[in-house]
């Protein structure tokens, strides 16, 4: 019996979401049906996050047993064999049988991609949330101050979720504003990709965990501050209400990465 | 009556290409549908370059001429606002009744993006050639040199492939190794994308026109080169001999940007 532990990338346009579903194609179903090709029999894979339909990864984790003796290479390239070119298996690592990838989560990290400009961009519509509208970062991260400690975040939760308790620890949130020249130093850029992050506001929030919708909704109440629509005092307010009603819109999963997930071990785990 | 000169830029995936067909979506002509819709009348869009199914544009010229009085801004909107998000009009100008797109044309850039690493990228996957194999960027470059000038292209050129004359003139080819670092000054990447032109090879080739597949063709060559399968002398010979049996693979559509067109009015012209 070995337990594996993999970092798993994907674009989650098209999917239904990591969780397997009873209809349309996750990534957990996916993920589970290659492993179980070569492990002989059915697997269940369990996620560090439940991305939700349209959300993408950067490094989600995930872990499972089995009872073949096959080294982590091998995982790495029989796993990806058997998965669309939408989602590839970075890396793999014997661990701990007692490892599981969410119960011994000890935070994530998010990024949310906003291009604000007045085109849209052909090539990024799936990885971004194209907002028109002017936004003015400054802000936007003096509102977001408020968030980061620990604090009821029921405003930011997807009507209709339940769970144990709403209480979480925000650990840090960061806007970078949009970056309105190709590279830092004033160069011209490299190829046609180059000046890809231009125009693109990131936020990031890091965690012990989230809600479900809670990075989306904040970001939608964030990008009513920031289009001039709200003040940035009015943030705190939602928070302390408790009331999803007085949140901003939800956005669009297009814009969401899973950045990482971050465990005991990990000396970047107090960061996440 | 009035001529207009657009600029569009496209996600060639799912496009039978930039050309009407029978069969398909292509790129004229969901522009034509969209200029007819707000012209009154079916109207004739001539594009710079007939890109294929699957290649992109970062700036692909058409032309058109209506008898309505309408401003240029009006064009890019209301011609967008038909369009799919994957094609955006980025830019719309009056022009000289003389002007058509493609025979006013001076000379064309096209990008070609190869990802060279062990592992693709998900987010990239249909903007990119995927090379696993570690490509030597000298050893390209050197054989590129011979190709810089008025030859007669034909080993390079689709099989099937009728025209006038297969002599075209390269006017440059670089080639950009992959970057191995995230920032050209060491520094960190700020947001999930910034490090997206990691590992990626561009070959950049303007010139005054191109025969069908024939950057394609070059690039499918000049990675064999780049593997260690031939040797950088191989490709003058190539040419030379004017027999496309003898030439590289076909490049995939992929990895293919119509980067720019050039006009005699353009500064630029002369690079293109």
């Amino acid at each position: 019996m070995v337990t594996f532990k993999i970092t798993v990338a994907y674009d989650g346009s098209g999917f239904v979401g990591w969780q397997r579903q009873a209809h349309g194609t996750s990534i957990q179903g996916l993920i589970e049906d290659a492993v179980g090709a070569f492990a002989g029999r059915a697997v269940v894979v369990h996620g560090a996050g439940r991305t939700d339909a349209g959300v993408h990864a950067l490094g989600q984790v995930a872990s499972f047993t089995i009872d073949r003796d096959i080294d982590a290479g091998t995982v790495v390239r029989a796993t990806n064999a058997r998965l669309p070119d939408s989602v590839r298996v970075l890396d793999a690592e014997p661990v701990d049988p007692r490892f599981h990838a969410r119960h011994s989560a000890r935070g994530k990290t998010y990024a949310y991609r906003i291009l604000n400009r007045r085109v849209p961009d052909v090539f990024q519509r799936a990885y971004v949330w194209h907002v028109a509208a002017a936004l003015d970062a400054d802000a936007m991260a003096s509102a977001a101050r408020p968030l980061a400690g620990r604090h009821d975040f029921a405003a930011f939760q997807a009507s209709g979720a339940s769970t144990h308790t709403t209480e979480r620890t925000v650990r840090a949130i960061s806007i970078s504003p949009p970056r309105r020249t190709q590279n830092g130093d004033g160069s011209m850029p490299v190829g046609p990709f180059a000046g890809l992050e231009r125009d693109v506001m990131t936020i990031e929030i890091a965690g012990d965990g989230f809600l479900r919708h809670m990075v989306r909704t904040i970001v939608g109440s964030l990008v009513e501050i920031g289009s001039g629509r709200r003040e940035p005092e009015w943030l705190g307010r939602v928070l302390a209400s408790r009331d999803r009603a007085l949140a901003g819109p939800t956005a669009p999963a297009s814009g969401l990465f899973l950045v990482r997930v971050a465990y005991d071990a990990d000396p970047l785990a107090d960061e996440c």
